[in-house]
């Protein structure tokens, strides 16, 4: 019997999810419908699987034409902004189809939990890099150590969306945009919370990029992390509610996080204020104005800025902060702008990742626990180099594992109802045994006493 | 002929406006309703002139209650929380009747302005001290100058709220609350945006405190002011358009200002993210969890606080620190809340203002302007100290002038409608003068050559 497939959105994101969904249309017997603002796009990709696929344009203004597309299938995956699924999962609910995504379970999305359950609907979340690839790979190895009698004391787990080398050429940064820019500028506004020997910790954003810890990713050299807003939500689905540390994190390439934290310190990162701003304001005068007007004025504007805040003017912060043209005659181009959406705009164009660059995804967990008496170290580490500017390591690491667990699902092996993380091994096994098989994404585990 | 006034909301902070206008009631002929919440503690107050005055219990969720009482008033005046405002504006523009408050124009009250221009109705708005005494202060002397053909070309202004000096004790912030106390933990939470000699200047949060200009007032001695988020707004209303300089800023006692600082540093200030903490975690274990784990846990921790933020130990910033019991194995006493809700909820008991507490308001202006092919400066300053803890000086600050603005308003004297400011002198000089002739509320001038 054929399953009937619909995919909400397609954007670049979602190139390597619908290359999977293609590949295996055939034996799965699937018929898959994409629906998306800009369906014209799709037709060169889908134009030779006319047999199993088919593009129309979508709104999601266009409620009926929601509930139509929904009422026609038997899965739903959204790959649409994450604060549109609780319209999606409300129209799957409402219909009993099963719904599929690579975003985090927001309030809304929980809230659904129990109406998704009487339905018979299966709204499963969090199945892409991270969220996603994180819960299967730290699952497994949990569920390893505790099959082998451990008992977890340490959890620190960190990913990040970077470069491969040869792509990082001249930038000082090491980093383009492989994901939503806006969420990069805006990353760790808040106070980030952990767990340390049984003591919570606390970073507010002021501090962030100043307390980073340094990882090494075996064949890639060091990166440094930085932590993520709240890793204590992390315990309960991981069944880890007494661990004593518990800690997660974003990746970046050495000396990003200090440079990072230069704009933050600067105020460039703030998205609560529109500066009045003209467009022709060029970025040498923008930086001015956030100087105290006492400094002397024949100083270079670099070495004005570097001795406010307190850097080397010939350091490696000052010369990232330069490199991205903080100091040129160059306008910035929006006019009564917030700092953070000209940072955005200027990036945008500087971190642009080239047809030519491979992106990497790195992602590492470190565990620690004990066992027959003694103290062990386990780390688990994913890199994965993108094939091209398309098949981006991220569009790979996203939609793999997604195209996975919606294979599952259409399947019928998924037999829990309601709102699911894919942290149960009879889901995270089979996909973590295809992304090794069939794509090569493997976690190296190395474990030692400590 | 009586004039029916309606006063919405008598919290603390009115009692110098109902005094003011009982006082004034029989020679006015006034008739007035004084609704809130709490009518009960109203009715010592409102006892000795039933002839003029009565209590109702009032809640803003009842709309008919409000429209009723409304349509039996001739002039509404509102002490409610600004946010309650547009709610009564427009119930207000609905029955013809008009308004006065101590509150900023929202963007909601200004969308207004046709609207009750059409149906004859004043909106006046910012009658208070600062907003309020502030612009009717400021015009005054802007008029004197434009009228004696100078030319502006710098206005600084501050306020603040403090404690008359026997007050201060042996407080080091030498502050107490007088105002809303979360309005002064959340203070400056953005992007300060003023101008310095024709160029724009920003002042991010993480930097505002620590950039703070010294200030003396008359018989006061010094103060420092740091930046308030947008004084390019009073440009319009002052017809200041082409002015290169303008910063509106808000006072402390010198040093108040760099011990915030260290408090926003350590990120006690955030109010985006709960914590997750017990209810009886203390405050040193509150600061711990803020401090990297690696640095020297065997020394005391404000001596670890003070290197993480990079402060003499015995210096002014951690004593005014310590006094405030932030090393204290005291409770924090609220569950998963905010680090802003917590510091709100120690200082509203450090910094409370005690029945025998007199409070100070202070406020100065600065201009410079072109006279006859010189350069000017003039101050004009402000000293006002409160009677009691009942009539404080922000009590006295913010209710007379609405008093006042409403005895104009009663009287038929306030000729324009739709949304007003008391810029114009029409309105501000009876007021001015009334308050120095009745209340020796006055502005110390003082002018030289610059």
């Amino acid at each position: 019997m054929t399953s009937r497939l619909l995919l909400l959105g397609a954007g670049r994101s979602a190139s390597s999810l619908i290359q999977y969904l293609l590949r295996h249309a055939p034996a799965e017997n699937w018929f898959m419908t994409v629906a998306d603002a800009n369906a014209a796009h799709l037709a060169p990709v889908l134009a030779a699987h006319s047999e199993y696929a088919r593009a129309v344009p979508f709104d999601l203004e266009n409620e009926t034409l929601l509930e139509q597309l929904v009422t026609e299938a038997d899965v739903v995956i959204s790959m649409l902004p994450a604060m549109l699924h609780p319209v999606v999962a409300r129209v799957c609910v409402r219909h009993g189809r099963h719904l599929a995504t690579a975003s985090y379970v927001s309030p809304e999305i929980a809230a659904l939990h129990d109406d998704a359950r009487a339905a018979g609907v299966t709204l499963l979340m969090e199945c892409g890099l991270d969220p996603g690839l994180d819960h299967m790979s730290a699952m497994r190895a949990i569920e390893h150590i505790r099959a082998r009698g451990g008992r977890l004391t340490s959890f620190k787990s960190y990913c990040g969306g970077l470069l491969a080398p040869a792509a990082e050429g001249d930038n000082p940064w090491k980093y383009k945009f492989t994901w939503n820019p806006r969420n990069v500028v805006l990353a760790g506004q808040s106070t980030a919370k952990y767990l340390e020997n049984g003591h919570p910790r606390f970073i507010p954003y002021q501090q962030l990029f100043a307390r980073t810890e340094t990882l090494t990713l075996p064949g890639y050299g060091d990166f440094e992390g930085y932590a993520n807003r709240d890793s204590l939500s992390y315990r309960a689905p991981y069944g880890l509610d007494e661990i004593p540390t518990i800690l997660r994190g974003t990746l970046r390439r050495p000396g990003y996080c200090a440079a990072w934290h230069a704009l933050v310190r600067l105020g460039l990162t703030d998205d609560s204020v529109n500066l009045g701003n003209s467009e022709t304001m060029t970025w040498a005068e923008l930086v001015e104005a956030y100087l105290p007007i006492s400094l002397a004025p024949s100083l270079d504007l670099s070495v004005r800025l570097a001795h406010y805040l307190g850097l080397d003017p010939t350091g490696a912060e000052m010369g990232r902060i330069n490199w991205l043209g903080l100091f040129s005659a160059r306008p910035v181009g929006h006019a009564n702008a917030t700092p953070a959406q000209l940072l955005e705009r200027l990036l945008s164009e500087k971190w642009q990742l080239q047809p030519h660059d491979h992106d990497l995804i790195v992602m590492q967990h470190l565990f620690e626990f004990e066992l027959g008496g003694a103290s062990h170290r386990l780390t688990s580490s994913l890199t994965v180099v993108g094939d091209d500017a398309t098949h981006t390591g991220m569009a790979k690491t996203v939609g793999l594992p997604l195209g996975m667990a919606v294979r599952r699902l259409a399947r019928g092996e998924v037999q829990q109802r309601g709102v699911l993380l894919p942290v149960d091994a009879a889901l995270y096994e089979p996909i973590l045994n295809e992304l090794a098989a069939d794509y090569g994404i493997v976690f190296l585990e190395e474990e030692k006493a400590a």
